[in-house]
């Protein structure tokens, strides 16, 4: 088993792997990185040459995408032919048009599983557990690299599923990063709407949970935000304007004072998000 | 002590108040409510009948909004006209507007103590302990009767702010009621935003805790949602246009390609947030 980047998901499937007894070998950028994750156990050899992959039957590219869609030349060149090669990228589209034509036993993948943290300290047991991992084969995947990537999702507990990568690229659009502009728009609005310094800080001290959870991810990690909308812009674009004929339509009902109206289409709201759960 | 109605608040309110060791006496719709309301020792004297409030000297009226505003006229007459009398409804200047020429002492309140229960069984110790209690007084309010409301509040370990009512009709609506539609509008669009039951089905699958936190209070109480909007029309109608006009910029910076300004603007979310918690 091999490894490329030892953050949240990298190190989480390292920890996963070595408690099931397979030998993990895991190449990072930065020797500090190498070191810290060779202290919290994270793989059995850690190394910043790409030599370390040289013996490995499946490597997972755990990278950031924008770091997997322009590899180091030094990565591509020392990934073995025979291996299977995967990848973590929340995108597939842009990663499977890049990779197709780089290896010719490329699997994409997505492994759904996130926390707020990220980098070497993040990683953890159990990330995966009842989690979706999704891949997205094409006609031209190779059927046993696809299987050996099954086996991996399911050895650390996830829930496989295939798709098309459009089909995926539309539905993460859709529930993840079109809501990150969502929930940004929320924050920028609740600090712009209050005029003066009292308001402003009435504001603040009024939030409470619901706000709290409603900007939690408009809040979150400004370069992945903007990496989800560059990667999958199409998708995002789309997604964000059938959000906007939604509110549009919420805003009209305010505007006529259709209370029944507005009573419906939240009691529908009330009644589909638990299929979301 | 007096309150009417022993739902999350009133029932929160007569339990903590309990504890302290004043008597507590209620006013509640039905007698079957009265009975289970009783069983959990929300209140000392729990009665249908108005009647229990005639001695009291502080009255919490902990009714839903619509109630507010429209009062049994059997409950205006039992009223002592000595009593302080405030509320808990989330909207302030509809209630003020109502309430000044009803009663000579009454103050409107807001305790901002919410969570996602509701009824008889929903009451709990503590409910109050560190949220804010915002008074909303006038230049007519009687400065005893504030006084009175401002030791219930911190009686049950609240903290105590006053602002004008509509300096917390426009707060409320910017942190509270516009983000139901901006949280009811997610949920609509990853409803209908795919094509097909498999896609529909797949959305689904791949909804993670992002979207869970974001869409929460879009799938809560459907007839509060609505009363809020309905209650605070102005002030929501005005919040949702900001708004859309930090999304609609957002949008234009994703079709532009700007992915240096979404960065910083997500930036800059990220720096707001902790303000809010």
């Amino acid at each position: 088993m091999g490894i490329v980047g030892l953050g949240l998901i990298g190190g989480s499937l390292g920890l996963d792997l070595r408690a099931q007894g397979l030998e993990v070998c895991a190449l990072v950028h930065r020797s500090s990185t190498a070191e810290r994750a060779r202290e919290r156990g994270l793989a059995d050899r850690i190394e910043t040459d790409p030599a370390v992959l040289r013996d490995c039957g499946l490597i997972v590219l755990a990278l950031p995408l924008d770091r997997l869609l322009e590899p180091e030349p030094a990565l591509l060149e020392a990934l073995p032919a025979t291996a299977v090669i995967t990848d973590v990228g929340s995108v597939k589209q842009p990663v499977l048009e890049r990779w197709r034509p780089w290896h010719p036993r490329f699997v994409a993948s997505h492994p759904m599983a996130g926390t707020a943290q990220a980098g070497v300290e993040a990683g953890i047991t159990g990330l995966f557990e009842g989690r979706p991992w999704v891949a997205t084969p094409e006609a031209s995947t190779d059927a046993d690299a696809l299987e050996s990537v099954r086996q991996l999702a399911e050895t650390v507990g996830a829930c496989w599923l295939q798709c098309t990568a459009s089909a995926h690229d539309q539905a993460v659009a859709l529930i993840s990063h079109m809501p990150v502009l969502v929930s940004a728009a929320l924050l920028e609005a609740a600090d712009q709407g209050s005029q003066g310094a009292a308001a402003e800080a009435l504001v603040r001290q009024l939030a409470s949970s619901g706000f709290a959870d409603t900007s939690r991810i408009g809040g979150g990690n400004p370069a992945l935000g903007t990496l989800m909308a560059r990667c999958n812009r199409d998708a995002v674009i789309a997604a964000l304007a059938g959000y906007r004929r939604q509110l549009d339509q919420l805003d009209q009902l305010v505007h006529d004072e259709n209370w029944t109206g507005l009573e419906a289409r939240l009691q529908r709201c009330q009644e589909l998000r638990p299929a979301f759960l």
